[in-house]
Parts: structure tokens; C-alpha cells; sequence
């Protein structure tokens, strides 16, 4: 029988060792949320303390006690971008299944609308509509500093063309 | 100034606490490989202990001190399928920049040559060629349970469609 030991539970994550051998980060769930609208993607360009450098992602976050992972998306969508939406889950995945139980459900959002502005873009994070075909080139060419949601969701909208 | 106070360091990974307040995963940098001959995907059936359930990915692993990702990606190649091949660099992403940086390089393997008989399979890890078109559509009906480079590995192909 597996025993986990833990090392650490944190905020947003614990830290355990299973039968003293495998290092298992058991970490939140998460939502991320695709949003095209005139041939551009709704993408976020904040400071990533983790890895030390600006990226440029899809918005997403941590699902919060107690909320479906629709809810969350549509919290994200409102938090970060001032927009509501109808929300078709399109697919989910475990980010890094060799270390940690964090899955990631990605939306696709339908019928947009602006219920407020966007909060003003500070030095942490500013809110960008980038045209979709910009993101897949750099993508690509390896110019684009991102996270697994958002290649899994810009080459989901790319494999629909 | 930004202070990262370390509270664990292990094996593959280390776990730091940045200005008292970030919750920061370090991780070994990882390659996976998509390899398709005949309408079928390489991929590892394989239980993984962090989700305490089997999943279906792409042939996939850290990078070992000294190796470039290319190195690496062909090394697992050959470690879990028994088949050498010419790599190509599709594209890489950190699989979740809000609390880790660990980052993934996709490789795509052409002119695949079998080299030994893959190892037999045992409860541990299997290795399949799986038909893309049933990859994609269990992707989509949310039945298969894998991991991110998987997911943009399948999504490239069928982009290039």
C-alpha cells in the first residue's frame, strides 16, 4: 500500500514524498479560458515569479474551494479581462502528470460581452488582444514564452481551420 | 530584491518560498516526442504516481545533466520504444508558469528506424502505436487522461491536417 509523507502544505500546494521514493506536488486545480473575437486571442502579459519573466498566456487560475471549474473560468474571464461569456469546456489535462495531480480544464468562451473595462494594465499584468495568427507564428518559432493551456488552446483553434 | 528561501531539495525538484509569499516549484526541464508512421501515434501507457491512476502519453522525460533536449528526447526514444529516429524541434512551453518553471520541448521523430524490440511490457509501462484519429476524438470527449506535451502534440498534428 502507497504511503505519502508530506514534506509541506502550503497556499496553493503540498509537497509529499510517496513510500519515501517519488516526489509528488499535489497542487490546485486550474481553469483557462480561450476568447477569440475578430481573428484575435484575449491573452494576459504578466510577471511570472516561478520562472522569473513575463509570458504571455491565456487567462487562467486556480479553482477556488467549493467552485465548479466552469465557475471558475467565468470568475477569471470577469477578474482579469472584464468580460462575461458562455463557456463550452473543449478539453482537460494534467500539466506535468510526473510530479503533480494539477489538471487543467480549458474553456472556450461564446458570446462575449464587455461588462466593464478591463482594470487598467499595471507592471503586473496587462490584458492584450493579439491576433491569433501572430500568436501561432510565434508559437512556432519558438518566440512565444507560454504556458501548456495556451499551445493546447491555440492549437485547438488552429486545428479547426 | 527578490529572496528565494529554499525549504526542500530533491531528487528532481525543490521547493522554494520567494519573498515569503510564492510558492515556487523547481523542476528539472523535460522533452517528449511525437512519433506517427501509418495513422499512428507512439505513445506510454504507464501509472502514474502523483494521480495514482494510469494515463496515455507521448514518450517523455527529464533532461539529464550535460544532455541538450535533443539528446535527451532521442535517449527516451530509444529507452522506451526501441526506435531511433531524426528529430525535429516543434515548440516548448513551461506546463504551469504559475508555480513552476519547469519547461517542455516537443520533438517530432522522423525517419523512424527500430533499432531493438521495444522492452516487454509489464505493468509499469506499456508502449502503443495508437491510431491518431482515436487519440484525437477520446481528446475531445474528454476520455483521455494524459498530460499537456501530449495534448499539443496531438493538436500540431491535426492543425497540419
Amino acid at each position: 500500500m502507497a504511503r505519502r509523507r508530506y514534506l509541506y502544505r502550503g497556499r496553493i500546494l503540498a509537497l509529499a514524498l510517496e513510500d519515501e521514493r517519488w516526489e509528488i506536488v499535489e497542487h490546485k486545480d486550474a481553469v483557462a479560458v480561450l476568447a477569440e473575437r475578430d481573428g484575435r486571442v484575449l491573452v494576459v502579459e504578466q510577471y511570472r515569479v516561478a520562472i522569473g519573466a513575463r509570458t504571455l498566456e491565456l487567462p487562467a487560475g486556480l479553482i477556488e474551494p467549493g467552485e465548479a471549474p466552469r465557475q471558475a473560468a467565468r470568475r477569471e474571464l470577469m477578474e482579469e479581462a472584464g468580460f462575461d461569456a458562455r463557456l463550452r469546456e473543449v478539453l482537460s489535462f494534467y500539466t506535468s502528470p510526473g510530479f503533480t495531480d494539477e489538471r487543467i480544464t480549458l474553456f472556450y468562451a461564446e458570446d462575449l460581452t464587455e461588462r466593464r473595462r478591463p482594470p487598467d494594465p499595471d507592471e503586473a499584468l496587462t490584458v492584450r488582444w493579439v491576433e491569433t495568427e501572430r500568436l501561432l507564428a510565434d508559437l512556432h518559432a519558438g518566440r512565444l514564452r507560454t504556458s501548456s493551456p495556451t499551445v493546447a488552446g491555440l492549437l485547438w483553434l488552429a486545428s479547426r481551420r
